[in-house]
């Protein structure tokens, strides 16, 4: 991509009105612009990263079965009365059209997927069932805060599976939490992520949660430093030790995380209401089990900018980085444009996806550009690194600069 | 994909709350799932159909200078005060948040693109841009019907396109044009969808739809049946000749016809109220000009089927086709199952995307479905196939199935 034809410039401050750092960051680097609070555009740097993003999700997930659909997001009001939660717990924006029929955005989907499996679910040899969606979710939260960590409209991963008894729930339970640590160790957060005991509800002692640990984070765990496993603080009084190796409270570390993923043993919470039974090898009406599991794409995206970066800019995981490598041309002498637009095209051919810095500006502005918006590899063309026969590449997170001899030796050593 | 796991039955009987063809067919062979009136699940046959139209639109923007992004589905009430389409005349969903803050669902999104822009766009240099996005639109439609063809919540590609001049305008338009004929042809629809001269509103002549002609078209267009060029019947007392071989009235032929997709220019309708303007290379300011291309996937996906099916069900064309072959084992011996599980298996050793009927069925059952379903390809093992030692292999849309060695010979001759 020719950066002079970018759509996203980069800002020459962070936005005032927007405190947290991966939300100035974000914007400030072209990623992401703010129509209203809790509300992001995603601009075409932005949503390179989100689609990679949804990409190794989608991977992992298919891995362990999951088939993929798309469910609505105008749910009928009569849903979520069948489960009581039409007022409640979470904030539903409401409408009603001129006929009077009412409707919530959903901000989850249990009451469209439950109804939906009744109409296909009868027997045990229709079990297990995993079914997963990428889908915009709305939350009338008043005040939305801390950029992409909790908005009013977010793009969810939410995954739904379906058992004939608590046995099979709690093997798939185990098997997507497996997926989930491959997910965000390849979305690059998988060392400060942990799995965190929360809550269960009124189903399960406990649900999982995937926490990442930052300053940014809006939650407290508490961190056993030995097995990395934490726990919720809204359940540290009733759980007040590692749940693996049972070191007390006095051991165990407090911090400030992101929740990036949940789990959660639904169990027949959802089923009840709806009547979603199947009938077992005796033909016995048996309820269905059922299990959730969420991950925030946007959320994970702040997420990784709260993780990377310094004062510079962002500093983006290879696996979901928008391009691999800023190709930076310093200069504008027919033949530093050409060298630069050769490694341009040749990077393209070597299925290397470039961003190309092609505009007239000065090379403090370019410099300070890249840093921003974070590519793992920054390669600059120059006249000084002409005249040497040499590539100057530097890694994004590390200091030092480094002179190869081409582009085989290029892709050969930092691709 | 294993048939016994997919999820999404086909029904005996088509639904009998939607008269459309398409939303029967979709419905009964398993690849949407109606929500309520306008609102569809996309089940995961459906949602890999929808993923494939979606691919060809990617690669024909792309192809076109096209940068993606993703815009919000909620919108302040402010934005769309500013252009004067709060009340119509587009059916808005509208909703208020507790605090009394008034936003719509977006129906089309040139009042948040516009403002958007203005941000970037200062200079004739940023021009031209054309953007685009996937999104799911909402329209208050009291009366939704046509099944997918007209939703209250449906998938939009829409293309903005801003230029500095109404030659610069009219020749995107023109490579927008383009793109469409390439798209239309490679979903399938190619020879049925005609360029029609349709009402350009207070900024242009006319603006362009894609016709696609069958009798389950909402519209009425004229066709000149020796240029393939159409007129909308909402200008044909305006317009009562050939736009390009004059040919007059009584020469055209009414059809009904659905509309896939349209073009129009917009010219400074959005960026004058927003006030986007840019500053020419004497620093002169000068309104941008816009233009705007929609295409509706569920839309495209309807008029698909409106096309190509018969009395026993869909007929995909393949680039659109959830799955590239039907691989139904009928009957269930060892060897039958041993030879079906291998062809399936080396299928997808060739890169091929079989959808495998492993069910325990009869074959009256399983070969009905196959029908239903519409795979381009349907590929029977049986004790009859095997003692021949042959793979029975039948196009969707021919009558007769024909017997091949084996693999390497259906491959061959029909992948």
């Amino acid at each position: 991509m020719l950066q002079s034809t970018l759509f996203g410039k980069t800002l020459r401050e962070p936005p005032r009105d927007d405190q947290s750092t991966n939300a100035q960051l974000l914007q400030q680097a072209g990623y992401v612009d703010k129509l209203m609070a809790g509300v992001y555009s995603y601009l075409p740097l932005g949503y390179r990263v989100l689609k990679n993003i949804e990409h190794i999700i989608r991977e992992e997930l298919t891995e362990i079965g999951g088939q993929e659909l798309l469910l609505p997001a105008l749910h009928p009001k009569e849903n979520w009365m069948v489960t009581g939660r039409w007022d409640g717990p979470d904030p539903l924006y409401k409408l009603e059209d001129e006929s009077g029929h009412a409707y919530a955005l959903g901000s989850t989907h249990e009451e469209i997927i439950t109804p939906l499996v009744k109409r296909d679910v009868h027997s045990y040899r229709d079990l297990p069932l995993a079914l997963y969606q990428f889908q915009t979710k709305f939350r009338a939260e008043l005040r939305a805060k801390s950029g992409m960590l909790r908005g009013r409209e977010f793009i969810m991963k939410d995954l739904y599976s379906f058992h004939r008894d608590e046995a099979d729930l709690a093997r798939y339970y185990d098997v997507v939490k497996e997926a989930y640590v491959k997910i965000f160790k390849r979305c690059g957060i998988g060392e400060e992520t942990v799995l965190t005991f929360a809550s269960g509800g009124s189903f399960a002692k406990y649900s999982h949660e995937f926490q990442t640990l930052t300053a940014a984070g809006e939650d407290t765990i508490y961190l056993c430093p030995t097995c990395r496993i934490a726990i919720n603080d809204e359940i540290i009084a009733e759980q007040p030790n590692c749940p693996q190796c049972k070191a007390d409270r006095g051991k165990l570390i407090e911090q400030k995380a992101i929740e990036v993923g949940n789990i959660f043993s639904l169990k027949t919470k959802y089923s009840a209401p709806f009547g979603l039974t199947f009938k077992d090898e005796s033909g016995t009406e048996m309820p269905v089990l059922m299990g959730c599991y969420g991950i925030g794409l946007g959320r994970v995206m702040g997420t990784v900018v709260e993780v990377h970066h310094d004062d510079r800019g962002i500093a983006w995981p290879k696996a979901i980085a928008p391009y691999d490598v800023h190709v930076v041309r310093l200069g504008d002498s027919p033949s530093v444009v050409a060298a630069a637009d050769t490694l341009y095209a040749d990077l393209r051919k070597k299925n290397v996806s470039p961003l190309y810095d092609d505009r007239d500006l000065s090379a403090g502005i370019k410099l300070k550009d890249a840093d921003l918006i974070g590519l793992p590899l920054r390669v600059v063309v120059s006249e000084k690194t002409m005249s040497a026969g040499k590539i100057e590449v530097k890694r994004r997170i590390e200091e030092e600069s480094n002179l190869v001899d081409g582009l085989e030796a290029l892709v050969a050593q930092y691709l």
